[in-house]
């Protein structure tokens, strides 16, 4: 990357050092989930701790900060400085307008909250969870109101997690989403052709965890994820993480008494790793590298889960595989008895087990109980009959328990309000790129023949390559030509789900 | 630990980020071993690197330097204040007496010669290698000059791996050695109850690396290694890393023709893992955290190797298990057979194979290369020719290409001179501390048993619990009441070796 600015050329040499610590917590982290000693938990705390200490030290450092400033008065900037001085304003915006003691408030708030929120789960038991989630949201009205915001506070957190993003705009997508999700569920779920039987998933099948990494290994390598700079690993909650650019990980979970789990999961995840793999390489430890938000890291995760995943012209090519791996336990079942398997439509109370289509309805959910939240209209003791009122509309049916309920999620036990629209974002985004592909190449063709190949090419060229250059409404239009809009993903979904169960 | 002095206080409390430090350094040393992806190498090693720095500027940090100054001027201090300041002005001395940029040389030198040495050793080409190595043993005179001697400047290199031992030392006892082993070997070789066959390891048979695990657990859990602060994993090389008290990890390496190997080497990690894991609590994260010395810890980790995983008592307790778990392989094997199978004695050119009885001798060779090379009494060039001279003493055999003689081993390679005679060192203190064992609790009879709780126990009391309270010398003292002797060594060898072969 060709910088001449000399204040951001200084900035990027500092800025390494950034970078190179955040790999090197990763690396703990990764370990952490994946191999930790149950003893070594209290050490490792203070290891991750002592490194986020480094950390902020370099954001604070006195010629960084000096350059930050610099760096906004200069002008004549190519896009990628001008993308450079971008990020970093965004980046360094919590860490230089937040006050140091509510950051360290936060750091014990929630570090509190967790083992209570455990529990109080466990337990069933609201109550216990909320004076920490009353904090919580306290907090956060707190720290919004530091970062700045034009009319709602709910704006300056989702911004943080997704450059950019109003409640405005998720409120017009998401009622535009509910519209046509909420019937479609019901025409899914009382067509003839509906079943949510899953004849290969019963108490005698067993499905040996070497046989579903074989399936994995061959999916994963398929869709062109490097396993020389990258592994699969196991943790209880799947995850992605870079501890380099030549280094990203995957982790998956084997269910042994139902292979479609670790398969969509991994296929999941590869759609991450495949994005961090593929960014341009001369972007690595600056501030432009790395997946731009977490909407479009969820766009291709749940583009490589959905789209292709669950695609019946691509399970059709892999039904084989499973047959002979599965010889077994498959028996006489063939494509379209996995194909539907695959794409049961079924509405839930807990957002992990959600399909494909009610998925976004559990984001809705909670984007509703966080606006209401921060903008005082509702209160945090409240929380519980608000997400069993909004579950009978959505889904029509509403928890028994706030286990299944409010205290089903972990994200706002680490004080993460705000977080959730992106993964319905990410469904919103994953359609348009689509739609786009489908005008670009021979969609349906090259996953007919299993070739996954022209599709990681066009999302290698289009999205991959880019990594933080662009922010998601930009590279949306400069991608698709087209600004935010849900209605292709609607069409997505009623056209798979019309066919496979002749609606 | 009660430290009352304020400047020792004040230097523990820094000393701790430099402690943390390695430790997450150890963190990413333990994956690049046992995970890393290959294109990985090169951004690991510099994160390596970058952690490397970090430690170094903590070293040199002028409040931190200002204290080391400090505490050595201080009164009346205890014990383990003492302790403290021998310690820190050990582990600073490479760090303050030695110039940065021969540091920096060093780096330079050893990283270029690394993958020359790996091809010269493939080629058997020492002249591609001799240049490197004449500027390895240029530089390491350079550094014994600075780290200052009395007449040996191979003393001062020794001092780094094992603090207190001179060359005087080594030879004396490396003599004593000499003399008792090689008869010994001929002894046994010649007896007409040896023999080098082993009915169980032939190119039919096969040993599931799952089988090989189950014991393993079996055995490692039995010394009383803490799987909750610890895990086992792979490497080609095994090795034992602390990536904090509480995360003491082992490798170890599978050869499916022969489970001797992975028993014995997952033995002697374990035995390097549970002096990590059972030093007192409250030296964590102070400059008397760890194992005091290289010698002292190969004195346990060889301990459990040889003296218990490959004594006849213990080796008949586990018998039934490898009945059991090689029920096809090993069919009508009795204990007889797996005991003397176990002892071996065969002098052979690879170090890294040897035997519990030539093992020193390999040790010795090097002690007496390194010595007579950094005294000017040998020169480079002429190292292969040495090295074949005195194979041809200690062996009866010399090898017949380089490979399998001066360029057999890495240590050189990074710089490491003074290095090996720590494993010797194991070996004799090892034997002296067995013998004071032996005088405590009633050896024999708990391995009879199998039960290894009382060894452990005693070693808990009488050496891991100190971690590096006690330099060597003053370890021994304490525990057996002597000062370094070799004679312990040789009569277990010669008693154990007598019985099994009837000599």
């Amino acid at each position: 990357m060709a910088i001449k600015n000399p204040s951001i050329q200084k900035l990027i040499t500092k800025y390494r050092e950034i970078s190179q610590l955040g790999k090197i917590s990763a690396i703990l982290n990764w370990d952490l989930n994946v191999n930790l000693p149950s003893k070594a938990a209290q050490s490792r705390a203070e290891q991750n701790a002592y490194l986020a200490t480094l950390i902020t030290e370099k954001w604070h450092d006195k010629e960084f900060r000096n350059l930050v400033e610099k760096i906004q008065q200069e002008k004549n900037l190519t896009p990628e400085e001008q993308a450079i001085v971008r990020n970093i304003v965004h980046a360094t915006k919590f860490y230089y307008k937040v006050p140091k003691e509510i950051i360290v408030k936060r750091e014990r708030i929630t570090s509190m909250a967790f083992p209570i929120w455990s529990q109080a789960r466990e337990e069933n038991d609201f109550k216990k969870f909320l004076p920490h989630l009353q904090e919580i949201f306290a907090l956060n009205k707190e720290i919004a109101g530091y970062l700045t915001y034009k009319t709602n506070p709910y704006d300056a957190l989702l911004d943080q997690f997704e450059p950019e993003l109003t409640a405005a705009d998720c409120q017009t997508l998401f009622d535009g989403l509910k519209k046509e999700i909420v019937p479609l569920i019901k025409k899914i779920t009382t067509s003839k052709h509906y079943s949510d039987h899953v004849p290969f998933v019963n108490s005698t099948q067993h499905y040996l965890q070497e046989d579903q990494r074989k399936i994995i290994d061959y999916v994963v390598h398929k869709m062109g994820f490097d396993f020389t700079s990258g592994r699969i690993d196991i943790s209880p909650h799947p995850f992605t993480i870079g501890l380099s650019p030549q280094d990203i990980r995957l982790t998956t979970h084997y269910n042994n008494k139902d292979f479609r789990e670790s398969f969509t999961a991994t296929m999941h995840e590869a759609g991450h790793g495949l994005y961090e793999q593929r960014i341009n390489p001369k972007y690595a430890y600056t501030p432009l590298e790395g997946g731009v938000s977490l909407g479009i890291h969820e766009s291709l995760s749940r583009f490589w889960e959905n789209m292709i995943g669950k695609n019946p012209l691509f399970l059709a090519t892999i039904t084989p595989l499973f047959q002979t791996i599965y010889n077994q336990q498959l028996g006489q079942i063939n494509e379209q008895t996995l194909i539907k398997a695959f794409n049961i439509v079924k509405p839930s109370l807990i957002r992990i087990h959600a399909d494909e289509v009610s998925y976004s309805l559990h984001i809705i959910l909670r984007f509703e109980m966080e606006n209401e939240l921060m903008n005082n209209k509702l209160a945090v003791k409240d929380a519980p009959d608000a997400w069993r009122e909004k579950s009978k509309k959505l889904f029509g049916i509403a928890p028994a328990t706030d286990k299944e309920g409010v205290l089903q999620d972990v994200h706002w036990t680490y004080g993460a309000i705000g977080y959730f629209p992106s993964y319905a974002m990410g469904n919103i985004y994953g359609a348009q790129f689509l739609n786009k592909m489908e005008q670009d190449i021979d969609f349906d063709g090259t996953l007919t023949k299993g070739n996954l190949k022209p599709i990681k090419d066009w999302l290698d060229k289009h999205i991959h390559t880019h990594g933080s250059l662009y922010y998601p409404k930009e590279l949306l239009m400069k991608v698709t030509g087209e600004k935010i809009d849900h209605t292709h993903f609607i069409k997505y979904l009623t056209k798979k789900y019309t066919k496979i169960y002749e609606l």
